[in-house]
């Protein structure tokens, strides 16, 4: 059970209302995902995420596919149950092949597997990125 | 200081040597790096460990820088100095500029962040991939 | 389903028993919570545990909302369920107005983010504590 | 070494001259802090994370020094280096006594321990917060 | 519900079914534990995860027990409830009693705790194994 | 640096000074080290955590080396440097052999990769622990 009310779209005030209609035309959905309703619990955490995530994951100098890429590798490494599936349906959606996910995971087990052997050995940095 | 005795290039037996040269020639640079000593510690690790990254690594479905991001996503989300290292240089040579390596960045903080928060209203998916 | 059994009230034996009545006088409740129902399998573990949350969560130079509010954060951070239930409640039972709790959220989530930014960009510590 | 370039105050331009004036008015500073200089590296990241800090860090619902201590609490539990070292010099700026410090860390380590031990037992939430 | 398709015992090819026969063998059970299921849904990573799981797991300078304890401490640590409860399970079936379940738990916790604190001390290594 | 100021063996008093000669005397070692140095600052916290680290920490239904493979499991885990080095010295100590620590290694990072693959497919738990 949410440990936050839940605000539905036909309960929002104008400021709500607006992000809502604003998520749903940006990411071309029909409903607003729990996480944002949970978030309109407090308006300005709602207006403050949503223009945040709007800046960060709109098309830059990387794609959409890679930003979302980026995301579920981050959420399966916080173990984060909501965010896998969301971003799992995202990558999916964006175009990720099922063998192109199955790489991704085999990635992402690896390195959680190689962290924490690098920082079981204490060694040192040897090949240092350009600053 | 390294908790296991990294075996230096010239004090390597046989097995380890070829597994050198391998990761060598594999990664085109002229250093062993630090982790792979470690593991060189237990000839068994380095071998099992080589040969699942190796495998893991190369071009597959998705291509060498994407796996790349990947790596360095996995890597701050888990805050492995040594990995961080690793893996920004290994995504610059793959030729990530730095506008894109900001964006990476900014990705991987909004997701750190969202992660916690969708924990902390405990909502639902809603999304759900295809399985 | 738990893994391990839940000693169920009328079922502990006099040392359990006499925890758990401390328990529910000392935190005002009715029955007690699952927590200390499983860390009853061992009552040492029970015994141990339960002395140590009393010490620390007392009353000090801490307030009571306060240190609820630490419990909260950490229990979010690290993304346990059960604690972010009850240390949500028990915030709310001492008075965490819902703005407050917003703010609280907000402060967690930008901190999530920020210290996976300061890890991902290796930078050294430049305001010093004083020791 | 960072992982990116820090720009310093002499070398920035007026965009991020005019964030860094802001950070040092806003926080009472003489030099701005690695992890601004640092975000810099991307004048978008900067301006974005600057903005939020200052909506999410300033008196609110909750007062200055309770935000710092959650700040804390996370950045504790996340190990982050950096972070730990400015936040705990923050909060003794704001009035923390050592004592005080003492309990915020027995509240930090109590609860990254029984967070722990409640998922290990996969007990099942019994306080709801109200949502 | 899986973010993947698991692959069912009747539904799976030859190479698939060539490993489910060996990891049943292998473990003396009659079903093949869902996390394997998932695994096949991309069978590169099921052929290299079960034969890095089988040469790892085996009896070697350390016994059955002491590695099932090791991957339950780890996956206490990590949160991970499929793996909790299947490494739970797999502890008893070797032997581990209640009781020594029990301290297993209080350890795990103990270093939870101590782990962050030594963070927030910033405290430098004084006992330094033999390298 | 450290965040607190350690409390040398000369400059403690008669509370902090028992407790130094205890953890010396139960640990059969010379100096105080550096994390019980840091705890003592405060010394509720110092009391409180010894005393439970003691008791966790004695021979029991688990013998001292499980023990101290658990602590360094978690440590690894959790990415903790100063216990990583001070656990590793101390199974060191109490007999782990090289290929022995090699094994415990391979099996750390087996689980962190598999639990996070577990997380990843979001499967259920089918092998339950006899509660």
């Amino acid at each position: 059970m949410p440990t936050v009310k839940l605000i539905e779209e036909a309960a929002a005030d104008a400021r709500v209302r607006a992000i809502y209609d604003d998520i749903k035309a940006t990411k071309k959905i029909d409903r607003v995902p729990n996480f944002w309703r949970a978030l309109a619990a407090n308006p300005d955490n709602l207006e403050r995420s949503w223009n945040q995530a709007k800046a960060i994951m709109k098309l830059g100098k990387l794609d959409l596919l890679t930003k979302e890429i980026i995301a579920l590798a981050v959420s399966i490494t916080n173990s984060c149950r909501y965010c896998i599936n969301s971003h799992t349906a995202a990558c999916q959606k964006l175009g990720l092949a099922p063998e192109q996910h199955g790489e991704l995971l085999a990635v992402v087990g690896l390195y959680n597997q190689f962290n924490k052997l690098a920082d079981a050995f204490q060694v040192e940095p040897d090949i240092l990125p350009a600053p």
